[in-house]
């Protein structure tokens, strides 16, 4: 093994976690590292941290030292650059790997998705986002962050739930059983210690609420739950009619919400949401090696 | 003047102003003083410092020196003091005053808005809440914060607007007016820039957008702004609705949007909202006497 060889690192970075995939020039899988947050709204520093601990858990364990970090060739794929102040917050990291390229979360699941191929992709994890990737342009939707945007996603159905609860607890809607079990979730006994524990939390904690509204609303008793999901999925739909419009050849849903979310589908979307070929991790290397090509055929 | 002289200092802090008035011991009113935000939630020193700088004024409007604040029995009604975190933290403040007693905006404003006898108050200003003050009883609804409700409150409003331009931009709902007029209010040419600029901005900030929306509401020809001013106004019935239920002999509504919003109310609902006979700052002062009286009988 020269200095001269050559590795790719596949970055994917979101709310609530950052995945790493490294491979040899080949496209062999050598090791995988998995971190925190790294979404830079969240914090430059908590970001680089994250992408830094995940690269060394990857090099760890393709059996490589740490020194091997300079031969890195680096496809970021980061939720949050899609806005100018935090994708110009990253170019300025003075990164310790050979080359390093940024693009958005979205593009990198976009590339993996469809094998570099043109798609339309909708993210729904933490956050919630949609492009469609086709003949040369790509064509963005939401994504707009937590505070204003991000309908259907994690956060959103858990900041839902939180929000709907006090308004039961409040009397002013009738209470159903995600009430005393967000409560209980939340080691609360009433809604202003609920209202004083959730206040000015972040993205992630909300989504870690997602799965008990998912699951009473499977109940199908829970009018709460029920009302908080269909308009999860009504965003949803809303978004990949927008997308169809483009005429991607596929369009694939991947986060940690597409499976639970996908039986809430209206019926004229189903039938377009394929599966995804390959993780935005290989989408970051594809990202990377189309750098790569790029510049060296400068 | 001797230093024995006592002075009657109440306190109205909310999310975007802290007003207070100047009495002496008859309840003449002597100065007045208006501030910044002084909701604890938005920084305890901020609070304070707002409190002592419209203090500072009312002093000097009745033609007081700065000298005079350890003479000033101060009722002080906030915003966030619901939330028993901000309550401690302004109970463990060395205050300048003869007496200091803390309560929360609403109940200043109800007794207040009723000369100190039972009854009811919505507050809709930068947040919203409701209260009942029946038989020595009160019942607290809503004021849990701009993060997880305020429901019909300005900043609830202002949030409304740029959440749903952001859909409007992406093509997921139409476009009305209120969208390039907020666009061009906040100076932003895309919803990329739109959700950059306002992601984190504090309550205030949101609120600050109200007035746009209710304009477009006027016009009754903007779906957007209409949807969020019935949704308001659907809230605020339902917390009405709610407070008479425990029969107050009168019910106030009061702050900034009380009379935009109050056209837009719900016509079982209209006839019940009366005017309030004084200020919360006033409300502050009965509050302060009332334990003072207390205190003094003990």
């Amino acid at each position: 093994m020269t200095s001269q060889q050559k590795f790719f690192l596949g970055v994917d970075g979101g709310g609530s976690k950052c995945r790493v995939l490294l491979t040899d020039e080949q496209g062999t899988a050598l090791g995988e590292g998995i971190s925190g947050p790294a979404n830079p709204n969240q914090g430059l520093d908590l970001a680089i941290n994250s992408i830094l601990c995940a690269t060394e858990q990857a090099l760890k364990d393709a059996g490589l030292s740490s020194d091997h970090i300079d031969q890195l060739y680096a496809g970021v794929g980061l939720a949050g650059v899609n806005l100018p102040k935090y994708r110009r917050m990253l170019e300025q990291w003075d990164h310790p790997f050979a080359q390093m390229h940024i693009t958005t979360d979205l593009e990198i699941a976009c590339l993996g998705a469809h094998d570099g191929e043109d798609g339309a992709v909708i993210i729904s994890g933490t956050g919630s986002v949609g492009m469609a990737r086709v003949d040369g342009e790509q064509h963005a939707f939401g994504g707009y962050g937590f505070s204003v945007g991000d309908q259907g996603s994690g956060a959103w159905i858990g900041h839902q739930a939180v929000i709907n609860s006090l308004l039961a607890l409040d009397g002013l809607r009738p209470v159903s059983e995600l009430v005393p079990r967000l409560l209980s979730h939340t080691q609360c006994t009433d809604a202003q210690q609920l209202a004083e524990k959730m206040a000015n939390l972040p993205p992630s904690a909300y989504a870690r609420l997602a799965p008990l509204v998912i699951e009473q609303a499977e109940s199908q008793q829970d009018a709460i739950a029920l009302d908080i999901l269909m308009s999860a999925a009504d965003y949803i739909n809303q978004l990949s009619r927008k997308l169809l419009t483009y005429h991607p050849p596929r369009l694939a849903m991947i986060g940690g919400l597409a499976t639970p979310l996908h039986p809430w589908l209206a019926e004229d979307v189903k039938p377009h949401i394929k599966a995804a070929i390959h993780s935005p991790e290989v989408g970051a290397i594809l990202f990377v090696k189309q750098k790569n090509a790029i510049s060296e055929n400068l």
